[in-house]
């Protein structure tokens, strides 16, 4: 099966409309992103780019990098976009696996670009203001079409164990999650996505092709700011943003009183389940919260929690998209509605595997086993316990991070919370807790171990609690829960 | 690559979403219709129906169509629905050509059944209405999900030449076609789609399973009457509707000086290039009309132009759909922009041939042959000229019957107008009109040909136009014109 390369079929469809709203209001349309990213893609051919191999990217979120994520296809080329939070060895290590040649970068990754040259004297480096600067062409050489099951991202993410490995994304994979989204999310004339996300996660990279395949804009705001996101959606016509939970809490705090524009439909909240008090403060600001499942091997959005189930079905990750089928099993046995095991998944959505790995400890039978623990009520929505690698075993009981976290976060005193474990000698592992206090609010342990008691089973009591400045996150704003212990007074 | 049961899916996702609002204002949601179609699926299973085979139907629209149509992946077998307009030889030729052993019939053809019956003894018939009178069931032999490439449904089509084939109609096929119409025309929550062309041709059909696929409601009227129409979109919420353009000059004839509701957003019309009188009624009266191009062989729609062209790109069918690819060719050569040719088609909602049949005479290169004549604008515009087998060849020149019927249908006495070849010693083929007038207008050749000879070339001028009371057209509404030299005066 081919595909016309989506950009290509955009700009005939609709040259004229507005591709991209950028700093300083800069817009693109269709036609001239299709002119930029033609440039670009010859510009690789010259480079040497062969079909099928990888072109890596170290770049900073900006109108050249959206140009030459959708350079690629008329290449053949794989991308890989690189976090630009790694330090040098862990690029060296995504290099080397990907097998790159070649790596595109920012200037202001300039210094660490030839850094990772000199480690590596078969790299070629160019930087994207340069491969930007090449002048319009017509190249008989750039592709039609491509095959649907081709790879067109290839993204590292470190799994359950072991040693980050790289995710194929195909064209049809892709292909699917936008079309699933859509399903779920209707699509209007009046549509525009705001991207604030880093676009080397998945949760940026999929507004782009979006944009592409549905024919709307995106407005591109390169670091996340709470008083600018919320402009965009007050003045720039913004109607669906991507948010992680502190994102939006941020958000809330910055915005006071005001209300966002009854356009804004769709406030999509990903990286796990969103504290009971942020979504009640949704619930009175109006704010449309679709909470979601998710992951770079299901290319965004796997589950969504429609607006109308925010607090009846609190905690939940709502459905599986209309593409998308999941399981709940342990030793390979399905469980019944409402018992917990780890979450498999399958459908058009779904990678087919990683880079150069062999995919059979992933998949069993087509279905990608996640790593996630969850269940499915009678009604058969998603409730996404824990990421299996942050689970808490304590006195045989498993103690879900996530829960404990949601309960703290509905104190008044607190912004947010992060759950792990530290060893016990007598229950094996036990909860420690870490709190983010809102302005203003002072640290009281003991009436937070209160509050605690009154809502959660003994065996979850956290061991101990620390007020802390701020909770480490990744790029993605997602909570990296194995970094917390770090903050423990020495 | 496997697909869940789109209706066991969409009940899964919105169980109390309303599937059909029917005559009387009978609701169905989609839980119910699930359930109804479960349990007509095992019906079938008991009459001993196996995956893969042909389940042929001839019924009214109606609920229990609908809910046959949904019943059919649950069992693995193919649906032929035959057009009830055909008499009982056609009808014995589609059955058997297609290999049907089993025939599920409306109460209103009873008659005819039991004839087919007669003439084929190994046929099992049922009626629908006892098909539908089985209780609910739990029952383990329904399958859970098909395979993509499988075959849904098969449609029996003249095609250019020669006997009726049947068209294989793939889930995939079926699938790409509700979302190319989707990233076209967008989703919205409050969509609800008005069905009064045969669910027996594919545009019918297509709206029962875009609404399963979209989660939207659809109002089923089985018979096509202007004034129940206009109530529809007036008073019932519908935002869009399928028609061919003598259903649209028959509901602006009825509607008077009314105009519908803002929210009605869409009047899908197929069947061929309209006529600039009609469009020009619709602009004044704010009625948004996407024209389009389609046919069996592709799902239906395959390219549509947006209302902002309806007049600038007057008789364009438009661009593609996003996965739709078009070429214009003449023996086996692709001709440059704005040259007539043959329409050559590529896409995932394009089918894969004819049941039983060898595809090799329709498709080259994985490109399906149409038999349509058309060329392409500088802008990408589709403009359709005519179908091939209606083509008139006067004195060496192409005539294309569609332009005509345009100019005729312009004159202010015209309702609508059809066009066909008479074999003329001179020129070898010429022309001739059919007119049906508006209430009230006298008949005047002479002006008639005046108003052609003004607007056309020589060789195109009608050598004889007619008065009659009515164009012969099919179930769709889609004029025939070989039928049309039969209203020649004797």
């Amino acid at each position: 099966m081919r595909m016309p390369i989506w950009l290509e079929k955009r700009a005939s469809l609709t040259p004229d409309a507005v591709a991209v709203e950028s700093e300083q209001n800069r817009r693109i349309t269709f036609a001239e992103l299709r002119q930029r990213s033609r440039s670009m893609a010859a510009e690789l051919l010259n480079m040497g780019v062969q079909p099928e191999e990888t072109v890596a990217c170290l770049c900073d979120s900006s109108l050249e990098l959206i140009a030459l994520v959708h350079s690629i296809p008329y290449t053949g080329a794989m991308l890989m976009p690189l976090n630009t939070r790694l330090t040098a060895p862990e690029l060296l290590y995504q290099l080397q696996d990907s097998q790159s040649r070649v790596l595109i970068y920012s200037d202001s990754f300039a210094h660490i670009a030839a850094e990772l040259k000199q480690a590596n004297s078969m790299l070629q480096i160019l930087s994207i203001h340069e491969l930007s600067n090449t002048a319009a062409v017509v190249d008989t050489r750039l592709l039609h079409d491509v095959a649907a099951d081709a790879v067109y991202t290839i993204m590292y993410t470190s799994g359950t164990t072991g040693a980050p490995k790289g995710v194929l994304q195909s064209y049809s994979n892709h292909w699917s999650s936008a079309i699933g989204s859509m399903l779920n999310l209707g699509l209007t004339e009046q549509d525009k996505w705001l991207v604030t996300v880093p676009l080397f996660h998945i949760s940026g990279l999929s507004i782009l092709l979006r944009s592409v395949i549905y024919g709307i804009p995106i407005v591109l705001q390169p670091k996340f700011a709470p008083e600018q996101a919320n402009a965009a959606i007050m003045e720039q016509g913004v109607t669906i943003m991507s948010v992680v939970s502190n994102m939006l809490a941020r958000m809330l705090e910055a915005m006071g009183e005001a209300r966002y524009p009854q356009s804004f439909r769709c406030m999509l909240l990903g990286g796990g389940p969103a504290p009971l008090a942020l979504l009640q403060a949704c619930v009175e600001r109006g704010i449309p919260v679709m909470q979601t499942y998710g992951m770079t091997e299901t290319c965004s959005q796997f589950a969504t929690l429609s607006p109308q189930y925010m607090l009846s079905k609190l905690g939940s990750a709502g459905k599986p998209l209309f593409q998308s089928e999941l399981r709940i099993v342990s030793s390979g046995v399905e469980l019944p509605t409402g018992q917990a095991g780890e979450i498999v998944v399958r459908g058009p959505n779904v990678t087919s595997g990683y880079f150069n790995r062999d995919a059979k400890d992933s998949f069993i039978d087509g279905w990608l086993h996640t790593g996630d623990i969850g269940y499915v009520d009678q009604e058969g929505f998603l409730y996404v316990l824990d990421r299996r690698k942050d689970l808490i075993i304590s006195g045989g009981e498993n103690v879900y991070p996530a829960e404990i976290e949601a309960v703290l976060a509905g104190h008044p005193a607190v912004l947010e919370a992060g759950v792990a474990a530290i060893a016990d000698q007598a229950w094996g592992q036990r909860p420690v807790a870490f709190v983010v206090l809102r302005a203003g609010e002072a640290f009281a342990e003991g009436e937070l171990l209160d509050y605690c008691r009154a809502r959660l089973a003994k065996y979850k009591l956290p061991a101990e609690i620390y007020a802390v400045a701020e909770l480490p996150r990744n790029a993605a704003g997602k909570l990296l829960r194995r970094e917390l212990l770090a903050l423990l007074p020495q």
